[in-house]
């Protein structure tokens, strides 16, 4: 019944996470614990959770001397969220 | 964006202990089991937070001098299980 749902991007604050980061392409750290609010460390270990299954990838890099650290959907992640999206829309066939 | 979706309700497993219980009217907590593949101490937990939230209703009764435990979704269940669904749905048509 629910068995289809994903539940790595199931999850209410990674769904959160991916659905901003399908919208926008990429976002930072702070914009995401801010658009979410989520702690840091809780944003962190979702990042993590979307990050070793490979659904995100982080880039980090320097402007001005200071690091930037941006997340973006992996093609991977594009892929599950399609399916999680469509799993998502039948289970709301199935009880409607 | 996600912040809408009832936590309690949008948990994976708990989410189909709704739909079960929303759709069969009640079940006993063998048939939840089965149907939804989780271990006794899981779905004990699971029910647990249900109780609390008061969206769920246990009935303990004797069949035949065996105790026989059966649950189903209380009055205040039933409305935020329809609240969820309006959320899902709602976020389905902003990711569309």
């Amino acid at each position: 019944m629910t068995d289809s749902l994903n539940r790595v991007i199931h999850e209410r604050a990674r769904l959160g996470i991916m659905t901003k980061l399908m919208a926008e392409g990429e976002s930072g750290f702070t914009a995401l614990k801010k658009s979410l609010s989520l702690s840091d460390g809780n944003l962190n270990a979702h990042l993590k959770v979307l990050m070793k299954n490979e659904y995100i990838l982080m880039r980090k890099e320097f402007v001005a001397d200071k690091p930037r650290t941006t997340y973006r959907i992996s093609e991977k992640g594009r892929l599950a969220f399609g399916e999680y999206i469509d799993s998502l829309e039948k289970f709301l066939k199935s009880v409607s």
